[in-house]
């Protein structure tokens, strides 16, 4: 007997019976009410199996969450209550849509470190989380059919929430050199030949999530300069600059660049994804439409959460903490590629990232990364597939692994885990 | 020599220049790449007020911000540090999109105390205060030209929300039981003759912001029923329900209506609003998508100040501290009735609230309050002009008063500055 048949047999009191009904026919009713974006918002490949992935026992490697126990939790927690204690009419009262001046100073001051040396706190929003200043980005610039381009793979966060208004995300080929200019230049061209109207390119020139790959200077340059020459306004997402572990450091393309890029920086990886804190440093003509925007969404972000950063960055050694996060992302990275050079089998090739979470890993052509991952979960490892990372609906030759928030020995491990799979899915599709 | 003349006057470097004519040009090309909706999104004649309402020696009578000097704060610091202390790794790192299982229990005991009593936590989402639940509801619900009905008066908040999505506002007739069913199903029938789609009424019944009225029991249900008969569905918002200190409290519209109504509470006006939590029970048909839509927007709400509401629920006598609030509101509303009879002119009137944060002055025909805005700041007093809270861009004769977050000598004092100003504008009407 299946469990739809011990359902069926199941004799309901009367009332629930007619509960049921009304519910149903609430159910067929409202599905006429849906807006036609409502159809375009989907689940993320990646939430789902951040669900998956806290079963016990199984190593992920597949949630991008980063490394927290080298922050100095005892003292946070001292510093989190004198904030309520001594201001707490302030920080748990609303406050300003735009976010506390202080903080936004502070946020120049990180910037800064990044290589913008000229921001200025009137012209930055704080936002809950990037991810919130992606959705902004999209609602305030972008009407249905519109096209936002993006690198090829990209965040599935920015492409979910996109998708939400509607828009056509068109993804453009990277190399290991990051987004090639040519593709670019000729997918404008043939998109602009279609009389399509192209608004932002959405770009994480720094360990691009999910491939790791860092976009090369002159390159960054060159991409901006193309997109002025065409309208388009750049909307750079760098959650992962400051943690660059390897190579030299490159400033973000908004540094020069004032006029033409919105930069999104975020407090998720550099301190904390909890406090759901971010910001975006908007050109100051754009500034006052995204400002409100922001406000229509949200009022303002939490005080709360925005003083104990402010603490955080003004009290604590937070470039200290950055180098210990650092060394330590620097350590998985390292364990994750000999393990990788060790277990995969030949026809497997992957990235080396310099910095960021990530390592993008390409099998042959032909072999589909989905199926795999349920075969994945049984032999005790997560990882998210490459469909997820694209707006096609193609199979992915491609899965991302992130070693961010995974200690060594499960790195290791989850590695030996997944290796066998690879070798037997690549080994079929000869 | 104006500062004008005084700018055009300086010489500027080169370089300076150059950068200022290239800011001026793109400014002028990027105005072509903003949404259709973005012309929609608009300053909050309330958010503006906000600002000008902390300057030193002015009695804001304007915001509606929550009385929280009897939070216990000191006690509440020692709970966020412990939190962060021994569970940091948790409230500082990613969540679950829909919000903490824990805490979407207690959200169904906190709607207990509403007369909701069959909310099950799978039903709920816990967003970035009711404001993102708005912002969600029209998102999934409407497309450009849709209509949403709502109360005239109504929140300006919500108002600023679906305009941004290019929904047509409508706002329907309320009087002193709320809002006026007859009115309600003539204006649907006129604008269903018209082709047009209706696909949400918002509502707060209880201590209507701003009118301070309450929807009667029996307008509640034959509402309801309305909207079922016309497939439209209703969005309650209730962030006042539990702040009454006059007459019986009534059920809100969703307890009999678990498949037509989308209820929204919030904490920021039991709790505290800088946690920026609120919460949306959604009929199970409609839940998914509504869930993976404000996943779309902020990845998740804060753990960590998802942990402290958790915590001052459990851990606190929440329901004691909202009757000490209660009878702080009750008293301030008596203040603010009986400095309105002693100090107003005739031709004024106003609501006389069983709860929440306002009371609603309605100035006879023919008067605008929008000016008298500045004439009352320069008397050291402010309030929310009518204007604000309809979708309509006429004048108002009304004006919003705010005594949450005021002493009562201030409220006195704030009467007091006020009536002059509405005696010369009355005068000068007739």
């Amino acid at each position: 007997m299946t469990s739809q048949d011990e359902l069926n047999s199941t004799l309901l009191p009367a009332e629930t019976e007619v509960a049921l009904e009304r519910a149903a026919e609430s159910a067929h009713r409202h599905e006429l009410l849906f807006s036609e974006r409502a159809a375009n918002i989907k689940q993320s490949a990646v939430r789902d199996v951040f669900d998956i992935s806290i079963r016990p026992g199984l190593v992920s490697l597949a949630g991008g969450s980063p490394y927290l126990k080298s922050l100095p939790l005892q003292e946070l927690g001292v510093t989190a209550g004198k904030i309520i204690a001594e201001h707490g009419l302030e920080a748990l009262q609303y406050g300003g849509g735009q976010g506390m001046e202080q903080l936004r100073r502070q946020i120049c001051e990180v910037m800064a470190a990044e290589g913008i040396m000229d921001a200025d706190p009137a012209d930055i929003v704080i936002t809950t989380g990037s991810q919130s200043a992606q959705d902004v980005a999209a609602k305030v610039f972008c009407d249905p059919g519109d096209v936002i381009l993006c690198e090829d793979p990209t965040y599935v966060g920015a492409l979910n929430t996109f998708e939400a208004y509607q828009v056509d995300v068109q993804a453009i080929e990277m190399d290991e050199q990051g987004l090639v200019p040519e593709k670019l230049e000729q997918r404008i061209a043939e998109l602009l030949a279609e009389g399509r109207r192209i608004k932002l390119l959405y770009t994480i020139p720094s360990f691009n999530n999910p491939s790791g790959i860092t976009m090369v200077a002159d390159r960054r340059q060159r991409i901006v300069e193309i997109c002025r020459a065409h309208n388009i306004l750049v909307l750079e997402d760098n959650p992962y600059g400051l943690l660059r572990f390897d190579g030299h450091p490159l400033p973000p393309m908004r540094a020069d660049n004032p006029d033409d890029v919105i930069y999104l920086g975020s407090f998720s990886k550099i301190f904390a994804p909890g406090v759901r804190l971010g910001w975006a440093l908007v050109p100051r003509h754009l500034h006052r439409r995204f400002y409100l925007a922001c406000e229509a969404v949200v009022l303002c972000p939490s005080p709360l959460t925005q003083m104990l950063v402010s603490a955080y960055l003004s009290e604590y050694d937070w470039k200290g903490h950055l180098a210990n996060t650092r060394a330590q992302y620097s350590e998985r990275c390292s364990t994750m590629l000999g393990a990788l050079a060790e277990h995969l089998p030949e026809g497997a090739s992957w990235t080396t990232p310099d910095g960021g979470f990530f390592v993008w890993v390409t099998l042959p052509d032909g072999v589909d990364t989905y199926p795999l991952l349920y075969q994945a979960i049984d032999a005790g490892v997560v990882f998210i597939p490459g469909a997820a990372f694209t707006p096609s609906d193609e199979p992915s030759n491609k899965l991302r692994l992130a070693f961010s928030a995974v200690s060594p020995e499960d790195i290791e491990e989850g590695i030996r885990r997944l290796a066998p799979i690879l070798k037997t899915a690549i080994a079929e599709s000869a």
